[in-house]
This record gives structure tokens, sequence and C-alpha cells, in this order.
């Protein structure tokens, strides 16, 4: 019967949505009672799946199923955790799909060539701490222990948090897996952007999680009197700061693939009738193609210069962050091509836009992504949503890959 | 001697500026420990001068030199208090020049064909209270005594900050002077302007207190993530802000004397990877002209409307303020000139881009000012300064204007 392993995944999903903070949509964060409750539900759904459950010392939960002496682990999963008043479906739908997928397998009575470990990272979305990826990058051997130190907006360390949660953060750097036994990682996940329902299609393969540049930008200038002060004369730094935000957009729209954002912006003193003297400013790139996404940084520099000559205004703008394309692996990107094909898709190769878990697992082993539709590209809402059909398919198309490894 | 009395107003306003809360430059409130010390300092010079002393109940200083019997009174002043961390000359030397300008007449022998009294206004900045210019709309009949029951950032009411300080201001309205007996009113004030310093002149006569209105601007878009969602799809409210605030500044460059200025923009949800989904702002124009004032804020209407359209965002513009041109009175105005000239300068005319004393003067009858040089165009801070030499002139310009009454 088509469509009923989407249902259960939708109705695993709205339980899942239920543990969470009070307010609208799912605000469900690492280390907290929500976070635990979720692991209890998930823990129930991986016994079912028939693996075994343990939570490592980074609080990630994981489920295996073992495969024949001396295989290697083929790895699936996603974050359990979401930002504040966020949706459903965002990291814990890619822990869900592949449950299901392995239980659909077990029902056919397929089995795999390899063990497989389905994993449930507390934390990618960064909500709580001032850091991420701690579950993905444990496994992955980048984990640094200095962000133990990091306090959450009521002064509770990570360390902390974490001993409270009956973990040992001190024993995390054990969880680093040996390269040789890592097969791959597959990151099932929304796409966050309206692409795959615009092309009408259910499922995407990602090409590549893009690389993302970050330009810290000061521009500093006089304020005065906004009625005794020249038009003439002024330097005002808003003004400067308008001209970067239709410069970013401009470079971004004259540049295919390539994404740019003015997400941040302050000004000093902020009063209606004062001339800003100082905007505080962020510009983000974001492409699938590094050297796009560097020229269009260095195209910001100089034209900030070039703007700060003409209005007498002084700007600072450093890159205060950068992170280089990783590229999704060819040959599972093309057994997933073929899955998704098997389900009745196209295959359609999409890019990210987002970072994932699987940025982090590409340090450890070969990695691919799933994208499934989610209406109106919405994310990181409570609006969320993605269709039980398309659920389904996304899960006929996991248990297709798992077989084909 | 040229430069005794400016040297002189010098020094008292040098005294005046140690009367300041601490921190750097001048902070001083109405109906604080420092307003009542300022007013002791002035007390002892309106004497000086040989005026009596009163203290009304809206907590205006009046130094009154009697004239002959039935004479009319002509009014000189200004206010005492300042912006927290302003300067020494704003306002409270618009009290100290006239004081030094009878003081000469005295010594010169002229005696005046009128009353004359000597302004020092409690409240024009509005800095502690939300509201301004009580003393001379008390006077005017301008004023209004819901303002009593709003109150500071201590939750103290203005009522209760003016009995603390020895006032009774249920008797407010009986201050309100008859217009037949106001002959009119003089403002010394400095610039706040970088223009007659550009011209080389230590004073101007104001033609008019320009018109001002403000708008309230709420562009709404719609967020997402910077790297997921496309650039194609983006209602990107801060890229709507920014086109406004280019606009206002295009309009405001387009015509001679018109001034516009977005002081103030704050953007939702404010973080380096969202597009932004909401900017509040405001846009004010200025102008000694209401047509060209009035012009310039249907055309950013217009535009708003355009971008609205354009780029599919919801814009909400509203005209949340207006007050219309005061002119300065073209009798007094001619007078003042020929007064300036007198005492060596060209009798340049300027407007006044922000609103005095002398905007709520002008319900009770004609007015003038009188605008000092001040360096760099510099007020509402420590390095506000003018030069004793520009005080020496204005001094003079001030005592033969009186004369010539």
């Amino acid at each position: 019967m088509r469509g009923k392993w989407g249902a259960e995944a939708a109705r695993r999903l709205a339980r899942l949505a239920e543990v969470s903070e009070p307010g609208p949509g799912v605000t469900r964060l690492p280390f907290k009672p929500e976070h635990r409750a979720a692991l209890d539900l998930l823990s129930g759904w991986i016994a079912e799946a028939g693996l075994s459950v343990t939570l490592d010392d980074a609080g990630t939960l994981v489920g295996r199923h073992e495969g024949p002496p001396g295989a290697r682990t083929f790895y699936l999963g996603s974050h359990q955790d979401s930002v504040r008043e966020g949706g459903a479906y965002d990291g814990i739908m890619g822990v869900v799909l592949p449950l299901l997928a392995l239980e659909k397998l077990r029902r056919d009575g397929v089995s795999l060539p390899c063990a497989v470990e389905v994993l449930a990272f507390a934390d990618e979305e960064g909500v709580r701490f001032p850091t991420a990826l701690i579950g993905s990058r444990a496994l992955a051997g980048s984990y640094d222990s200095a962000v133990l130190e990091t306090a959450d907006g009521d002064g509770v360390t990570l360390r902390a948090a974490m001993e409270d949660f009956g973990l040992d953060p001190d024993r995390i750097p054990e969880l680093k897996r040996p390269r040789e036994t890592a097969l791959g990682f597959l990151e099932t996940h929304i796409e966050q952007g309206p692409v795959l329902e615009a092309a009408g299609e259910a499922l995407g393969v990602v090409t590549a999680i893009c690389g993302i540049e970050r330009h810290r930008i000061t521009v500093t200038g006089k304020t005065g009197h906004a009625g005794t002060l020249p038009m003439a004369g002024r330097r005002d730094a808003l003004v400067g700061a308008a001209a970067l935000v239709e410069e970013v957009r401009r470079l971004a729209l004259a540049t295919p693939g390539l994404r740019g954002t003015v997400g941040s912006l302050s000004i000093r003193p902020n009063v209606v009738n004062a001339v800003p003297r100082e905007a505080l400013m962020t510009a983000e790139f974001r492409a699938a193609d590094d050297a796009d996404r560097a020229a269009a940084g260095r195209a910001l520099h100089r034209f900030a210069a070039e703007l700060a000559a003409r209005e007498g205004l002084q700007i600072d703008i450093a890159r205060s962050y950068v992170q280089p394309v990783q590229l999704c692996d060819p040959d599972l990107s093309r057994r997933l091509r073929a899955s998704v094909m098997d389900s009745g898709g196209r295959g359609m190769d999409v890019p990210s836009g987002a970072t994932h878990d699987a940025s982090a697992m590409a340090d450890l082993c070969p990695m691919a992504m799933l994208f499934v539709r989610c209406r109106g590209g919405v994310s990181h809402s409570p609006d969320e949503y993605a269709a039980p059909d398309d659920l389904d398919m996304a899960i006929r198309a996991i248990a297709h890959f798992l077989a084909s490894l």
C-alpha cells in the first residue's frame, strides 16, 4: 500500500513536535528536558526497527544494526534540536525517515551488506550555546573541547549542561571513529528552500553544501542635527550602509547561484532627528562555487573602498568567516539519484545553501544528502511542512539506497 | 576695549558648564539640583545687570528691567537645560549674552523705551520628560497641563519634579502674558550648523524656523534562510529600507534648502544568516518652505508604494508629525540685521533647521533669532564651542538692537 510509511513518519513527527517548550511551533534545545523526552520516543522506535540503542557522551543517540563480521558502517541521521519556535521537520525528519526505511527493509526481508547506524545528534542549530555540530564533530574528530566552557543565556556552561544530562564530556574525544571503518553518511533533510516545490519534485539530490563567507562591516560617519546639518556636508553612516545593502544584492543577482544577504544592521545614535554616526552590519555570500563566492567578497571590499572615498566615510570591512564548498560524494550521490528515480522522482540535482551535520561528517567519510520538498520553502518556522506522500517517497528512496550499497 | 564683554561671557559660560551631572560635557536637566545651581548663578548676574529676579511656576527664571509707565515688554532669552553630555553654549548662551548686553547698555548710559525681561526657560531639549518648551508655552498660552502626568526614566512625574523644585504647576495657566503688552522676543543661539563658519561670518539673522514633518515606516517582507532562499524569490525588508534611505537623500538633494534624514532604523530578526523580515524606520524632512517639504513627503509616499509593488513588500508609511514653518518677524529681523552690521558683520540671512523656544514664543508676539557661529557646526556635544570674539560681537549687536527699539 503506497503511503503507509509516509503516514507513519508524519504520525511520529507530530508526536515529536509535541515534545517542545511552550509557545508556537517547536522549541527543542539540546540537553534540556525536551531533548530527553525526544530521545525516549526515538529509542522506542529504534528498538521497533530492531536496532540496539546507545547514547554517546556527546549526546548523540545511536541506533545500530550490526552487519556481517568485519563489515564497515554506513551512517544515516540528522539532529534532534530545533531553533526557537521552529518547525516539526528540520533535523528530526532525518532521524525518523531512516528508521522507517530500515523497518521497511526488515519487513521486506532485505539483508544489508554492512552495519548501519542511525544518529540523532544533540545540537546542530547552535541556538542554546554559541557552538554547534558537537555530535557530528565528535565522530569526525574535529571537536574542540574549548566549547565546553561556553555558556547559554542562563549562564549554564555546555559542560554543566552535558553533565546534568548524564554525559561525561571529557570522554568525547574517544568517540572519534576510525576512517577505515566508515563507509559513508547520508543525511535526509527538508530543502529549506523553494526550488523543489517550484520544479514539482518531491526529492532532490544535493550536489554540494555551499561555501560561506561572512564580512563584518563598520561604517563610521559623523552625526549631527537632522535640521541644522546641510545635505552637502553630511557623512551619513546609514546612507553608506544602504549603498552596501544594495551592492550585496546586486552582486548576488549578477552571478547565477550566488546568494548575498545583509542579515544584521544596527545604527547609532538611532534617533529620529540625528544623522546616523555609525552602522554595524554583516554581509554574507554563499555559493556552490568557491571562486564565484570569493570574487563577490573581493568586489564588495572594492566597492566599500570607493564608497568610503566618495561619501567621506570610514568603512572597516573584514572577512570574519569562511567555509569552503563541501562536495557531496559523486558515487554515493549517483546511487542516491538512482534510488530517487526508482521511487518515482526525476533525481533532480540541488545545492544546499545551508550547513548541515553532513558538513562535519564529510571529515570522516564520503557523504550524500537527500532533500525533501517543504511547502513554500519555509523552515525555521511553525509553518514548516512536508507532505506525507513526500515522506513516503523519501523512505522508499533511502531503503533502495541502503539495499544498493 | 574690544573683547571685554566676550571674555566675560566666556567666563560665565565656563562657570555654568561646571554645573553638570558627572560625565563628559554638560548634562543639566530640568528640575534637578544642577538646574537650581544654574539658577543661583544666573540670579547673581541678573542682579548685577540691575534687574529684578523671580522664578515663575513653570521654572522660568525671569530677570526684569522696568520700562517707562505703560510701556510694553520686550523678551530675550533661551533655555538653561542641555542634552545628556551636551555642550556649554546650546541654550544657556542665549541667557548669558542678553544680560551682558543690558549691563553694557547700563554702563553706556543708554535708557530703553520699553520694559525688558531676560528669560531662562527650564526645558527646551525634552530630554528628561517626553515634552519640551514648558516655560515658553506657558507664556504664550499654548501649554497643555496633560504633560504634568508624564514621567521621566525614574518614574518621577513632571508634576512631582516641579513640586519638589518649589513650583506650583497648577498655577502655570496664570503665566500667560497678554499679547497687547508683548513687544517681541529675541532668542540668541549657536547655529548648530556649519553655514556661518563656511561663510566666515560670526553672526547670522534667522529668517525662519524650518517646518518639520516626520514619517513612521514599517517595511514587511518575508524572512528565510540566507543560504537556502534563492535571490529571485526574496522579499527582503532591509533591501526595501535601503531603497527608502537613498530616496530620502535623493529628494533632499534635489530641492535646495530641503533636508532629509533617516535617523532611526531597526530590523528583525537581525541575525547574520536570515533574510530580514521587518524594518522599522523614520524619515524626516525639514525646509524653510512648507510646500517644498510637503512635496517631498508626498513623493516619498509615492516612491514607497511603487517600491512595495516592485519588491513584493508591504510598506506602511504614515506622517506622524508636522510642524509648519515659523517666519521670523520681518521688522524685528531688519533691525537685528542692522545691529549685526553695526557690530561689524554682514548681516547674513540663515534659516534655522532646529526648533527653539522662539517657536513657542511666536504664538505670543513677533520673534527674531540671532545665530552665533559654532566651531565645526558642532552642537549637542562636549566639543561645542563659540569663540569669545563672536560672543562679544553678539553682545554688542543685542545691545544695539535693544537700543534701536
